[in-house]
């Protein structure tokens, strides 16, 4: 199975290597450790994915314990479940208790509290306890995603026997968070940290204090993952120390784990500005019923809010009645401004996410989205106009003897809707904020929905000054 | 100045820092080395930001050229542009022979093109070759993300010479990408990969060649930066090797680039998400005119294909005039339709994205959304019938005689709209994709759009039917 020059362009790996590991899997399993031996364990899971799901179990006792724990740490959350669900918990407990302690309490998370209870049981005391401490952070804070290997030593030892420290850590299979040494004090706490290349870089001799950052760039457990990724990224680090009040080093969190924070933030917050709940899971996997169910809710209330267009147009019946032109161009005004709001909010959203602006920064916001808003609105408001000059004078459409004043109308219109939907649109992820709420619900649904309605009446009452004494 | 243990949930160090670094500016600047000698430069950064702009400059000259060269990575672009430009292209090539590869090629592609040749013929001859070679990519290619600084070492080398390269590499001061050591061929092409950690866990007097992994995972220099992500993220790397067609290792992307650009991508997606283009620059920095222009381009192109609407409507305007109240619920209608297809667009163009489907998944795509949407349309229409129903038997309005007709007349269009918008929602993308753009072009203002003209004609089509020969 030899592979040549991975190319990512070309079909996935995994692709390539399935059909030989079924064959290995039915003909001779004892060869496929030594033929997967070099195979990276993400792509591992890719083919474990690609099997007839009643030969996954097998290909993964085929694999070494450890091979096959790797694999598990980047499956298909799914597949994993079930996977693990089927074992007794003496085969479970084997493969979990060779994952890194992070990803070995997300998983007994993932499965049956039932089935985890009867692993964690057969794990052994230390592992236990350990597990069992990961478990109690929430999922979403720095201590639900730290783990716990990391090599610390005390700030007095000389960086020789440091680097001893971290070459038995390494050899004794702790995989993660080997990318520092943390210095502590006679009393544990962490007083220093020093990447792995500077430690090999210090002159020989001198200790881990002389040589070590002593401003030392931690988190607390309870640290929401947002600030976990905001200080990986602000300080571009590849580890997080979490650090207890006591100023004990708990735990690192790895970049890898930060960069899925990432992506599933991001995520949450695409799906919050399309106007519905976030999934949790992806788009593909999630039972349709979940599906609607975390649509439905946002579409109703966006539905109940926008009747209160009805109610504005109800108050504008006699006015359609005598001029039935003027309800032509309500969807092409309301949308403006919704798309404007829309705008707006994604900017601002976006940007808050990234923290360049606080909620001090709104008035400075609404300066910039106020001008803007009058520019967008009167460039709109000339094509708007520009359109009915030109059915009309095409005679391509007749909108009565008054048609110039109903262009104005859609014209001025335009100019105070946009403005409107500009700052609403802007203003509304501040509002939200300041009361408690994700400023991230700001979808551009909701921003068109509100802007709908104010859209209408602002149109409405345009129409009323321009058309008043000659079709009003 | 003590700085005790670093909170981030406090106020940011560098607004603790600014007051007495602008002090000791002004009194005794030669202290400032000493006195920020533990402080990050992300946050040497944040401080050189708060500082008034005429006291920037005095401030890095202040600092040792390695810590000013640290300072200025992490700088705002802008105030980083203005203060090179400022400098003679002697002090300038100073600090800018200092940065890491990768950030000086990225400094110098920011400033103005004369500036930046002054400042590149400054340079030491080898900094010079290597800098024009990294400008010599596309920014948003792996080549333009990647920094020349690595160890490699013959893969025949003992893992004991290869820490010395390792140490040596350390000491010279490259400080980045010493995560991992590469190993090559004897013609130099790239063979194998071993972290740092595993170079250390190595038995002594084995050889490179005997402990690294040869299915390296490597990018070529012309990947598009989203291929660094995926592989980034899919393998969990800390940096990804970049290697030319003939297989030579020509530099590595680091993880913290990589974390850069997965956070400009999801502002672009979200912006366009948002109907416009992608602003290149952060919010509060970027010129109105700039955003402006930004702004109005998918504006009108909406604007434009919203009046399609009033081409719909203008079918149906003798409709309106005969029943009124059908123009009452023309907003209610239209935007059930948009909200629900900007539900779908930003699920599938984010799971797109994530590469969690795939453009030949269409059909299994469109087979989730046609039952979502008629349940979805179900729920909508039963809320909006429910609502005629009330407002006119508790008297709150009075739709005429056949009012029972007009609440069905909605309820069915809603199912029929929400239907079609979830459809053209989740199609879009795919359509976008397979003509060759960017799904992520697919907005909700887009669909929104699309869907309004569409639904208006199904709710017009309704209304005849159902009320045919009694209202129509």
């Amino acid at each position: 199975m030899s592979l040549s020059q991975r190319n990512p362009e070309d079909r996935p790996i995994a692709v390539l290597l399935a059909p030989d590991i079924l064959a290995l899997l039915l003909e001779s399993p004892q060869d496929i450790p030594g033929e997967t031996e070099e195979v990276h364990p993400a792509d591992l899971a890719d083919v474990a994915e690609l099997l007839p799901e009643e030969h996954v179990a097998a290909f993964l006792q085929a694999l070494a314990p450890e091979r096959a724990a790797d694999l598990l740490e980047y499956l298909d959350e799914d597949l994993r479940v079930r996977l693990i669900e089927a074992m007794s918990p003496e085969s479970a407990a084997v493969l979990i208790s060779r994952m890194t302690p992070d990803d070995r309490a997300d998983t007994l998370d993932e499965i049956d509290e039932e089935h985890a209870e009867e692993i964690v049981s057969e794990l052994s005391e230390e592992a236990r306890t350990e597990t069992e401490h990961l478990l109690s952070f929430p999922a979403d804070s720095a201590g639900g995603l730290m783990t716990t290997e990391h090599v610390s030593v005390p700030a007095d030892t000389t960086v020789e026997a440091a680097l001893e420290s971290v070459r038995v850590a390494a050899r004794s299979g702790r995989r993660e968070a080997t990318y520092a040494v943390y210095a502590t004090d006679e009393r544990g706490r962490l007083v220093g940290v020093l990447s792995l290349r500077e430690l090999l870089a210090a002159v020989p001799g001198t200790t881990v204090r002389d040589v070590a950052w002593t401003e030392v760039i931690t988190v607390g457990p309870m640290a929401d993952r947002e600030e976990v990724v905001r200080v990986t990224s602000n300080y571009d680090l590849v580890a997080v120390p979490v650090v207890s009040e006591s100023g004990h080093l708990m735990g690192v969190v790895t970049v890898d784990d930060v960069i899925d924070v990432i992506q599933e933030e991001q995520t949450e917050d695409v799906q919050k500005l399309g106007g519905m709940e976030a999934l949790d899971e992806p788009y593909m996997q999630i039972g349709l019923f979940s599906m609607i169910r975390k649509r439905a809710g946002w579409l109703s209330i966006l539905l109940v809010s926008e009747m209160l267009t009805t109610v504005a147009m109800q108050q504008f019946e006699g006015e359609i009645k005598k001029v039935a032109a003027l309800a032509l161009f309500i969807p092409l005004v309301m949308s403006s401004g919704g798309n404007s709001g829309s705008q707006a909010t994604s900017l601002v959203t976006r940007a808050m996410a990234l923290r360049e602006v606080s909620v001090a920064d709104w008035w400075r916001v609404a300066l910039r989205e106020l001008p803007a808003g009058l520019a967008l609105g009167s460039i709109l408001g000339a094509i708007g106009m520009t359109r009915i000059y030109i059915w009309q004078s095409f005679g391509m459409w007749n909108y009565g003897e008054h048609w110039r004043l109903i262009a104005m109308t859609v014209g001025i219109a335009l100019v105070g809707i946009v403005t409107f939907g500009s700052l609403a649109g802007s203003m509304l992820p501040f509002l939200l904020k300041r009361v408690g709420f994700d400023p991230a619900s700001a979808s551009a649904p909701l921003v068109a929905t509100l802007v709908d309605v104010t859209g209408l009446s602002i149109y409405f009452i345009v129409a009323l000054i321009v058309l008043k004494g000659t079709l009003l």
